[in-house]
């Protein structure tokens, strides 16, 4: 297919791939898909990520219950990045517990890290002690 | 520099930076940074990447006068992405002239894709042929 008119894996088997809930516009989480990712997330409705460190699908959620249910799916100019538009299930996408990956903000002027985030829950209690 | 305390730059020299409108909340686009793009990032409030195609700094709207002004810059739960929170000056985010370069939905009942951007600028004039 043509790269101009549907998603291109052939530069890169893996693409990044950002969450964005759907309803509030906060960006989650980036993570990657392959081309099977992208055909699973299409077909069942819930967002599929490729997991680099574990080198398989990662269905999100499976786990937590945490799933992201597809509300829009969405590919970039070059084809080579997609936005998934999304109901988070549980109100948090971040495995640390946060409703978004991205809690910690650089204040420019001090150069300083502020947590901002919200946590929603605690992952202890949903993954147990690791 | 610890990991969890500052966007790591050590695992890979391009971290994915995602650009956000901070008023609409639209992703407007995702691009790379490397350690120095992001100094210049901090030091000047414009959103500087780095260009793998040119491998060099890209100071986005250098040439379109599209600048990125930062609002806030967010990094992830592992500290390789990078949110960016903008004012997109011109409007439009990406080359093609459209808002956001998210521009295309894959419709998931059909599996077609839809064209949803709302076009800004006609890169023609702005460009000129290319």
């Amino acid at each position: 297919m043509n790269r101009t008119d549907w998603p291109d894996f052939s530069k890169n088997e893996l693409i990044p791939t950002i969450a964005q809930d759907a309803e509030t516009g906060d960006v989650l989480m980036m993570a990657w898909m392959n081309e099977e990712a992208l055909r699973e997330t299409l077909a069942t409705g819930r967002v599929v990520y490729f997991s680099r460190s574990r080198q398989k699908l990662w269905r999100k959620g499976e786990e937590s219950g945490n799933v992201q249910e597809l509300k829009g799916l969405y590919f970039d100019c070059d084809a080579d990045t997609l936005l998934a538009r999304v109901n988070q299930v549980g109100g948090a996408a971040c495995h640390t517990g946060y409703r978004s990956c991205f809690f910690r903000r650089i204040d420019v002027d001090s150069g300083t890290v502020v947590v901002e985030g919200e946590r929603v829950f605690d992952p202890e209690q949903v993954y147990g002690q690791k």
